[in-house]
């Protein structure tokens, strides 16, 4: 047969190149071994309600509501919904003509994108414009959507953290553009160096290539830190000063597990620090509906704000999101109930706290077991999850094990996180993945086993650790301080 | 201020370059004189529940139970919801680990995709694979997935029928490929020749083109026609003797308003034409639960069925799928819905069979409507709607019309658009945004108004037009006979 159109050799180079590895190897073979019936503890993907998080009631009641609208004309319905769920249910679907089953402005819906807007006013104290807020499906696709208006070829560079999510690397490779990767310090806490940064661009620079855009994630996944408002000021006027936008992915920042440095977002920040920084920096927010005490994932629901932005610029990526017609409609409902949630006195408003305080509190306890655990474990360092939903320890390979890896042909954090996968079906993520320093080991796992189950999954894990880590030790020291 | 990244001038020129007229220039037109207060019916857009068709009752019963699973225990439930639902909710939340708030596999729920595969097979009678079935947010997702594993640079074309629905030219534009069009035949009710085929594929190869793919859309968008299995075969057999992959867009498949010609799918006719073509022609048909009677566009959900790709190849295809995650979750419970809906004895089976019947009916008539209303005016001339949702009707414009709109700076199309919108809130999309021969002008409407309103939008469109005529004909004759 003659070699054809859609034979692997001849699918487009920057498909072939991208990589994935939230749903990569380790996941594929999770997969099939769930198929062969062993129990499996997906802790790969950030995906609380898969591992059995309850969603919240109220936001459910309300979609409901809006998928069948011709319930709010039945006398029973007050058996089933109180009535603040029926009363958010009319107020959408008043914005919505069409219901759920219509297309909406490519952009979103025009209401929603309004209380999207109040909640960032309220939020960081500056007026926001709805006519810069873009509702996606889910954040993954906003960033995809800026990263492709954002890079022209090969020589267009986007200033990536290392360790990252892979969203990036493989969004840049697929756009064909040059990922420009920047550092950070995992002994101080994944902080991020401006010194650091600099140097990355001037060695992009040198190599040809023209930095465009930065990346942060605030709070870090995989490295679980948040930024102090120092840090970000620091980032802002290195991004004025070398004429980058900034691209913000603030998808966790309702997921934050320590008191001293409250989410503060970059947007804030930026205002804060008045002209001509705050009248000519572009920057473009992320959020989502997937992560915080929401979890809704499978709704796929987000949203992007752009500051700064030309309407010329902005006019062109509404065009470019007209291609697909609308985000889903049910999810930018779920957007509006986020930003604009049950408030005190009504008839929901004591259960949804109770629900999501329940949520985040537990998240907090979680991950403090987890990063206990971890460092309770040989050759094993982890710092502490300040927010998001990961731990990504370090696991420090002894020699003999990486050359064991080397044999099987893995890479030795692979090698590892399959050994872990085939002995305790924990399902994580290899740091190489994300992108980690050259000799150096880790692995991300999520923090949302629930947590009762915890203790038991640390507990197997240390077990296989340290069985694994007597099997490979020479006994004479670790492989790297 | 120096010229900033996200500056309209330095943005990804393939962003630039795509144009998308469905929600293009008339669009936003239209959506200002709505904001002014003036009565819009948008017909650019096949919406059907945005121009008030009612969504079917027994999908939206189960999706709502879905998002609400809790009221399945709740004792009160039967009072709202019928006992086939309750149980439909309950098949479809065991095939999904976590319900609607976690992301399913990023090719979607393989339970669901079981369901398309037997679909598939009893419509053609042939089996199906669920592992090559990919579920998506909406056809065009999958159309934009496609394309873009096919297309590696500008010297790949894909063939697209001219008039094309703009989905094609746009993402061929972003991902920086080349379209090469195929005319089909306006006298011969948009015809396709096989002769005029190869003499576009030769005069692409003579610029240097690869062309990789052929793209049909059946029943067609914006003519309205539907293939008849001899030119399916002919089709088939071209991209076989050519090396393409065939793109079947059959999304329109339950849209069919004559008798003599039925919906074939291209899969069917491959598989019946035996090997090797059936063998090893590389298929691709896309699929939706936007259009049918169900119309369900908001919820963005669809899928894609690939015949004779190599796992190799599908691979490539999951990993990128998978950076999004996945499609969202209750769409894809509407797809299994659609593709396995209530069967005979089921109690909701009467009432699904008198909507769906009702709505596929007036449909029929409003295609009967809307073309003898075309054809009753004074220069258009118009195809019968054999399939889809559009009219599509030529425009007869008198050379005083032509300079007009050269002198107001439009294309004549543009140009006799926005005096429709303007007399008549009548929202069409040129002929232009579609692509016509050279001279020959179009536009396309949907046949979405409700019947009732539909003798009223004709009436108010003759006398537009035939005003128009009036004033800029020179009364000696067409424009072009």
């Amino acid at each position: 047969m003659t070699s054809r159109p859609l034979d692997y050799d001849n699918l487009n180079d920057n498909v072939k190149k991208c990589q994935y590895a939230v749903r990569g190897e380790l996941y594929l073979r999770a997969s099939e071994l769930q198929k062969e019936g062993k129990k499996i503890i997906f802790t790969n993907v950030g995906n609380p309600h898969a591992l059995g998080q309850k969603p919240l009631t109220f936001p459910r009641q309300v979609v409901a509501l809006c998928q069948a609208p011709f319930l709010l004309d039945d006398p029973n319905v007050g058996l089933l919904f109180p009535a603040d769920a029926i009363a958010k249910a009319k107020h959408y679907l008043a914005m919505a003509p069409g219901g759920l089953g219509a297309y909406s402005d490519s952009r979103g819906i025009p209401g929603v994108r309004k209380e999207v807007a109040e909640f960032i006013e309220r939020r960081d104290g500056y007026p926001s414009d709805p006519e810069l807020i873009f509702l996606t499906d889910g954040a993954s696709k906003g960033v995809m959507q800026i990263l492709n208006a954002t890079i022209r070829g090969q020589s267009d560079g986007i200033l990536v953290p290392v360790p990252q999510y892979p969203l990036y690397s493989a969004t840049i490779s697929l756009l064909g553009g040059s990922l420009v990767p920047y550092y950070l310090e995992e002994t101080a806490n994944w902080g991020l160096d401006v010194e650091n940064l600099r140097q990355s661009v001037q060695q992009a620079r040198y190599k040809g290539i023209t930095v465009r855009a930065m990346v942060i994630i605030n709070p870090g996944n995989p490295t679980g830190q948040c930024l102090s408002e120092a840090n970000l000021k620091d980032v802002l006027r290195f991004c004025y000063q070398e004429n980058l936008a900034l691209l913000a992915d603030e998808v966790y920042q309702q997921n934050i597990y320590q008191d001293e440095r409250p989410f503060i977002s970059a947007r804030k920040v930026m205002m804060d620090m008045g002209p001509p920084l705050s009248k000519e920096l572009q920057l473009v927010s992320f959020h989502t509906v997937s992560k915080g005490y929401w979890g809704e994932c499978g709704q796929r629901g987000g949203y992007f704000e752009m500051t700064n932005l030309h309407p010329k610029a902005v006019e062109e990526i509404y065009k470019v999101a007209s291609i697909a017609l609308s985000p889903n409609v049910p999810a930018q409902i779920f957007m509006g109930l986020m930003v604009n949630p049950p408030k005190p006195g009504d008839i929901s408003y004591e259960q949804y706290i109770r629900e999501s305080k329940g949520i985040l509190e537990s998240l907090r306890k979680r991950a403090h077991i987890m990063t206990d655990g971890f460092n309770s474990c040989r050759n094993v360092v982890c710092n502490f999850t300040e927010g998001a939903m990961y731990s990504f320890p370090q696991i420090r390979l002894p020699p003999k094990a990486i050359e064991a890896a080397k044999a099987a042909g893995k890479v030795p954090d692979v090698f590892y996180c399959l050994k872990l996968l085939e002995a305790t079906g924990i399902s994580t993520v290899p740091g190489s993945g994300f992108g980690q320093k050259e000799g150096v080991f880790h692995l991300r796992t999520t923090i949302l086993p629930a947590e009762e189950d915890m203790p038991a999954i640390m507990a197997s894990f240390k077990k296989f650790n340290d069985e694994f880590m007597e099997q490979y030790e020479d006994h004479r020291g670790y492989s790297r301080m």
